[in-house]
Formats: C-alpha cells, sequence, structure tokens
C-alpha cells in the first residue's frame, strides 16, 4: 500500500490545490506543498498532452531543488466538451456559459500526474467520463453566486455543491476531483517493480 | 439547488455514518442526527428491495417522532458479489476473504435512499459498478491492519486508504461513499414538483 511504500520519502506536493493535498491526506501521506510559477499557455496539442506537458513542466521546475530522499508529485486536470478544452472561468458570466454548455451532457476529464524521484520522471494520464443534470437557468445562477465554479476548470467542482449535477461518472472519480489515486498506486507499483524506490 | 429548496426545513439524517454526514455538509445543508435502534434482519428478498426495505425502516423509526417542518432523510448501502450480499465484516479474517473475493473483480454497489416529510414517504435506490484491482497478500494483510475494513460494507471504503484500489467505477460515487447525492437532488426536485415541499 502506498503509504507503506512512501514512508521513506519526503513527498513534495507541486500544486496549491487543496483537493490534491486532500486526497494526499486521505491516503495516510504526509507532504509538503511546494508550488512552482510555471505558465500553461496553451497550444494545438491534443488535451491529453497539453495535460501532460503542464503537469511535466510543474514537477520538472520543483524537482531541480529536490533532494535524493524527494519524491515530486504534480498534476494537472482539464476538462473537455467537444474536443475544446474549459479552463477556470475568469469571470461569472463565462461561468454561467460553461455551465449551460455542460448542462444534460457528457464530458470528459483529464488529469495529467508526473512523478519525479531520483533523477526521473514518470507520467501518465486517467481520463474519465462525466455526465451532467440539466441544469435550469435558476440552478445556475444559484451556482455561480456560491463562487464555487470561479477557481475551477470547466467552472464546477465534483466535491462540492456542485456533486448535486453529475448524474454519472464513468472511470475514476478521483481523477475528477483532480488526482487520479488509482493511477498513481499504479505509478508508484511500476517504479517499485523497476528497483527505482 | 438543495441549500436553497430545503432552507425551511429541519433536516434528520437518520444514520450514524460519518461519511453520510460529511456529504450533507458538502451539499451546504445543516442537519440533526438521529438514529433508530431497527434490526437489519436478511431475508431472500432481491438486493435492492432488502436495500430498500431496510432504508424506510431506518426513516420510518425517526419520522414517527417529527415535526412539521422535519425531512428525515435515511440510506442503506449494500455491496453485492455474484447476487450475493457482503455485509460488514465481523471479524478481521472475514474482511481479508471478503477482500480475496473483491480482488481484480468488478462487484456492484447499491445505496437505498428515503425522504420522509410532511406525512410523506418517497423512497429509491441507486446502482453502481466498481472496479477493483488485483490485490496481492500482502496489501490485503496490510490493508485490514489499517482497521479500515472493519466497519464498512464490502471490507472496504472508497473514501479512505482503499481508493488506491479502485481502478473504475460506473455510476455515482457518492453512491459508492453511502449517499447517492444526484439521486437524492433528483427526489427532493420531484418532491417540489408534486408540491409536496
Amino acid at each position: 500500500m502506498l503509504h507503506k511504500i512512501l514512508e521513506p520519502y519526503n513527498i513534495i506536493l507541486a500544486s496549491a490545490s487543496p483537493r490534491r493535498a486532500e486526497l494526499l491526506k486521505l491516503l495516510g501521506l504526509e507532504y509538503t506543498v511546494r508550488v512552482s510559477n510555471v505558465d500553461e499557455p496553451e497550444n494545438d496539442d491534443e488535451p491529453a498532452q497539453q495535460a501532460i506537458r503542464h503537469a511535466m513542466n510543474k514537477a520538472v521546475a520543483i524537482s531541480l531543488n529536490s533532494g535524493e530522499r524527494d519524491m515530486v508529485i504534480a498534476a494537472d486536470t482539464i476538462v473537455v466538451l467537444d474536443g475544446r478544452i474549459l479552463g477556470k472561468p475568469e469571470h461569472e458570466d463565462m461561468a454561467a456559459h460553461y455551465l449551460k454548455q455542460l448542462s444534460g451532457r457528457e464530458h470528459i476529464v483529464i488529469t495529467a500526474i508526473c512523478v519525479s524521484v531520483n533523477n526521473r520522471l514518470v507520467c501518465d494520464h486517467e481520463q474519465s467520463r462525466v455526465r451532467f443534470a440539466e441544469l435550469s437557468d435558476t440552478e445556475i445562477t444559484e451556482y455561480v453566486a456560491s463562487k464555487e465554479p470561479m477557481d475551477k476548470a470547466g467552472a464546477y467542482g465534483i466535491q462540492g455543491l456542485g456533486s448535486q449535477f453529475i448524474s454519472e461518472i464513468e472511470g475514476c472519480y478521483f481523477n475528477v476531483m483532480g488526482f487520479p489515486i488509482h493511477k498513481f498506486y499504479r505509478l508508484v507499483n511500476a517504479l517499485r517493480q523497476e528497483g527505482l524506490l
């Protein structure tokens, strides 16, 4: 199990997301948070590739200053609708617009995860489908007024008030929350089997 | 949204489960917990029917003493493998045995939910599929030693250390956690549309 395998390591979470920190706690892991100032310009790459690139940049920026027993974990989550990435909304109107687009439909959430340890960097990503209920205009207005959508990719939080609008997911729930726990478990086990941990 | 619709009601959670309480908090709802001492004998009913009957019994036991502005919420969660219900393990060997059965396979989680308000009782249930990774004997031993499996149907908690073993779910994550939030949202909206709230 993760808390046994990772006991000898100083885990450094290269992310300011309180949700990711919460999930590391769930796993019984101790960690410190160290956040880099990496720019995240979008380009024409496939959505999954963009997420991986962003997570890689975050991991590399922090691991450059890390020690031998440090394990740096970075992640990047994107919401994709019709092949288009919905980022964090810049203002309330944009949040309402995003929610209107998601209403009654299925979208994809991709989280890329990178683990850097002993001068190695391994990355992978997870993809889940999320189905939203039909939202009324009142519901959208009330939800935006709650401020919850404002700091979240796709303008919703599955682990908050947004939970009531999600009728179904297919894949990893924690991936939608921003950190694909089972994928992380597999990355760590793979590193161990290769003798790198 | 739920916290707006339910503002005039005193919500009574007829369950001692800290996970259900946590999910009501997630929804921004205030509530009090009132737990009944209902026996839960198993019988030959279909699993979903058994869950509904248990949730009903819990809701009825509490709502008998409730007032006009009280809304009683009860739920019952069961884990079903090959048509057989896996309850809470009675001892560590049973937990290990359950986990061995779940390893590398898919099972079903059913949560029945009942809402009682204004002398009405409405019930429904939600069903999700959960896929477990292959677990090694060491992992099972370590997980049982963590004690997490002991008070949980099916001997695992998706919102704890158990999260690392879950490769995929299909359906409502919160249902697996013990309270199907979207189903609750739909029950409440249905009650409102019928003019009962």
